[in-house]
Formats: structure tokens, sequence, C-alpha cells
């Protein structure tokens, strides 16, 4: 099997992924063009090996693949704003921070001007770029990640989620999301120990490994989920809604605030009354994936 | 140094977590004694090396270390209410799901029968017991601990928060919590991406992924909380108020619940409004901490 040549890459954008995305490029040997708009920023690349674009429109000219590691979408539209006439046949990978709106917009703008649009959500820091453990999801022209899927796995293993150009930003918030309420959980626990004595970095190694073990735990719940199959038997709806009680009311009587578990607690309360007490925890996936609002009060 | 031998040890209750915790200690070449309410239970046990005792009485009066994963408070005291008499001098390890009522009511119990009392909770399955990956939670008498250490690290690596007989438990519920709002927030994201055509399977393995990354930003965090100092400048309380914002308006557009991200938006938007937008996220902490009860609304 004979590999094609490595095309050349263009980044725009060196800010704190931009840099580490450039480097990661020039590591795996690719010909790389950068572009930022404060030029100081590329002088280490360019030490590196890196060509310097003198402007955003010879950035984009200069490779077929132009990778966009900017910050949101305003500076997106502004820094490709004056290079749109060389977009005709190229590639553009749009990486900054965006909304599912708003990628659909710059892939509409795109295509007006003849480029293929991917649209990508960054789930890395600058220190894991280029590691196995960032990871980083697409959607969009599902050609254009088939023909370069090999250099987007250069800064992360990648994923790809549909031709819908939102798709990416919609996953992008679904794992905020997921990760926010983690933390948020985290820091009311701690809130709760430290009332007690127990300090926040005495309790975080521990929170860790358990996080780390609920980690393990997601793809037996998504089983559960996607079969909307609730019969374990162990991990109980009443079984955890008299757990969930007992700690609200141990925050209440510490003075921690008690609502960020009252809507797990309506959750519980909603299936047990419905007839599901039995069923898994896992089941409040029917509740919010068919929610007419709020499940409060 | 010479190592004192290993003091015989009687387990009560051959439960999901009485037999690999019996199975544990004989492993390592403990004489163990155990009791079940239906005998048959121990027989495989017996077929190890096991002692079996008749009655709970007999359980407590052969070892000075007597441990009872039994089920709840409830069953504990049954099991245990007729062998008050044999508890003087021994240290019993209450494991039992308990409230830190239950545990302190226990702890009285047993002080008055004259026996040392430490209270633990299981943060572990059958399978992680006797490895690294399960950790056991006590509180109650130190002495007893101190003695013990040795044997309760059999089970699992072993945690000891103070001599308040219900502090394990309070511990116990700290991490529960953080747990449930992290699988929580998982259902909410699957419930979200299935109305986008992700089933809650093929979301799973990147939720886990990202989620193993959060547990690696607890001690961070922790620091933070901890400290009070919350200038990071990164992930600033106005950068995640508006992630936060687009995601809930997001799950409304998608006819899912947004009660589960509602708490954290009241924070946000609370510290916001009081001057702290740029403060780093984790200084939701100082609302948490000192609630008069609800931040919503």
């Amino acid at each position: 099997m004979s590999e094609r040549p490595k095309p050349r890459v263009t980044v725009i954008g060196l800010g704190r992924m931009g840099i580490p995305i450039a480097s990661a490029f020039l590591d795996a040997g690719y010909p790389t063009t950068v572009w930022n708009r404060t030029a100081a920023k590329a002088d280490a690349l360019i030490a590196q090996g890196a060509s310097r674009a003198a402007t955003a429109t010879e950035a984009v000219a200069a490779s077929q693949l132009v990778i966009v590691p900017l910050l949101d979408h305003h500076t997106v539209r502004e820094a490709l704003a004056s290079a749109a006439p060389a977009l005709r046949g190229r590639t553009l990978v749009n990486l900054a921070n965006s909304t599912p709106d708003h990628a659909r917009e710059l892939a509409a703008w795109a295509e007006e001007h003849g480029a293929d649009y991917l649209d990508g959500a960054m789930m890395a820091l600058p220190e894991t770029v280029a590691t196995p453990e960032g990871f980083f999801l697409y959607s969009g022209s599902q050609p254009a990640f088939t023909a370069y899927r090999r250099e987007l796995e250069v800064m992360a293993p990648a994923h790809y989620f549909g031709t819908d150009p939102g798709a990416a930003e919609v996953h992008d918030l679904a794992l905020l999301g997921a990760g926010y309420a983690a933390l948020t959980g985290f820091l009311h626990a701690a809130a709760l120990l430290d009332s007690m004595g127990t300090t926040p970095e005495v309790f975080a190694p521990l929170a860790a490994r358990w996080l780390h073990g609920m980690a393990e735990f997601l793809p037996e719940l998504a089983r559960e989920a996607g079969s909307a199959t609730y019969r374990d038997g162990v991990s109980t709806v009443d079984l955890n809604r008299a757990a969930v009680d007992s700690l609200i009311q141990l925050s209440r009587a510490s003075g921690i605030a008690t609502d960020v578990h009252e809507p797990l607690k309506a959750l519980l309360d909603s299936r047990s009354s419905d007839g599901h007490g039995q069923d898994s925890f896992s089941s409040v996936f029917e509740l919010l994936r068919s929610s007419p609002g709020s499940h409060e009060g």
C-alpha cells in the first residue's frame, strides 16, 4: 500500500491551542503554513520549520487544508472575511468555540465561497494536543472528514457526528454539561465535608477516585438507557431516592446548598410515584428525554 | 522488626460484600470465623478454610476483631442484639449502609457493651474488594483504627475521618452525591444527543473519557476552593455561564429537561451579578458552602 504524500497544512490562529496544533503538524512532518494577527506569535513555529504567511488570504491560499483554532466565532469571521475569495476548493476546519447555529452559519458561508466545511470541537487542553488523552469532535462535510482524517488525527483522535455542521458543537455542549454536573457535584460534596473539617484538598483524591469509578460505570448506564431496560435490581430508583434524600437532609442540616441535588430528587420521586421504584437508577433517562420543561415542584 | 501474629477475624453477614471480604481474609492467611443467618451461605468459605460459628454470639466471641458487612442498620441491630454480652473487649467494625445518626447510635450501643466501635463505608463493589480500586472510609475509635489498620487494609485501602462515628457515613453520602451529579449529568447529555441521533452506547465511551479528564481536574478545583483563590483567568464564571446558558437553551429547544443545569446556572448568575464574573468556575464553592437554602428563583 502506498501512502499519499503529506499535504501542506495551514493553521490560522496561534493562541493557546493553535501553537501546539501547528507544532504537532511540524513534528509529524507536514509542511505547515501559519498565520496570526500578531505575527510575533509565529516566531517559535517559524524556527521549528513553519512557513509564515503575510496575510490570512496568503495562508488560505497556501494549503488545501486550512485549520482554524481561533478563540470564537467572531474572531473566525473577522480573520477569514478578507480571505473569502481564496477559499474556493479548500477544506476549512473551524475549531473555534462556537454554538451549533454559528457553526451552521459559517458552514453556509464557506459553501458560498466554494469551500468544504468541517466544524470541530476540541475536547482537549493545550498539553493534550497530539496525545491520546484529548479528542476532537467533527461534523459537516463527510468527504472532507474522510479525505483528511489522517491529518485531523495528528491533532487528536477524531470523532465524526454527521453532516449537520452544528452536530459537533451539540456534542461539545452535551459533554460540557456532563462535566459541569460532575464538577458541581464535587464542589457541593467538598462544601459539605469542609463543614465537617475535611478540606477540599484532602477530599479531592478520594473524589477523583470515585469519579474515575463512575466513568467506568457509564457504558452500563448507556446500555440500560439505550435499550430502555431498567431491571438490574441492584441500584434501584427507590434505593437511590433514599440516599439522595439523606444527602439533601444532611446538606440542609449542615447549612449547605441543597439545590444541586433537588432536580435528581424530583426525577427519582417522579419515577417512584409512577410505579418505577424498582427500576434501576438510570431509568430517570426516560424523564430527561421527554421533558415538558421542569420536573420540580 | 517483628510482625505481630495475624489475629482471628470474624465476619458476620455473608451477602454480596461479606463473601468476598471473608474470602480476602482467608487468602491473606487470617484465621477467619464466619456467621450468616442462612448458614448455607458460608459453605464455600468453610471449604476455603473458614470456621463456622453456630450463632452470632459464638461468632463475636471467637475474635477480637468483628467485621459486619451486613446490608443495613436494621439488619445489624437484629443480628447483634443477642450477641451483645459477648461484645466486651471486642472491636466492632460496622460496614452496613447507614446514616450518620444510625452510626452514632450503634457506636453508643457498642460502647455500652464494652466494645470499641468503628463505622465503615464501603466505596467498592464485590469484585473490587481486596484490590486497590475500591476504598473504605472509617470513623469512630482512633485506637481501634490504628490497631487494626493492617487488617482493615486486607479489604481495601482504608481512610480515617475522625472520632465522630457518623463521619464515615457523611463522607460516603458526599461521595455518593458527587457520583449522582456526574451520572445525572451523563444521562442528561445522553438524552440530548439521543434526540440528535447519537445513541447512549455511542456516546458513553466519549463521556467516560471526558469524565476521567474531569476527575484529573479535581485537585486543581480543590486548591482553588480550599484557598478561596479564584483568579486563574482561564475558565471564568462568565465564560462558563455562557456555555451553561447555551446548553440550557439547546436542551429546551430539543425538548430535553433543563432542570439538571438550572441550579448551576443560578449559582453562576449569582456570582456574576455579585461582581465575581472573572473569578474561576470553582468559585461557586463560596455559594454552595454558605447557603441560606436555595439559590433559585
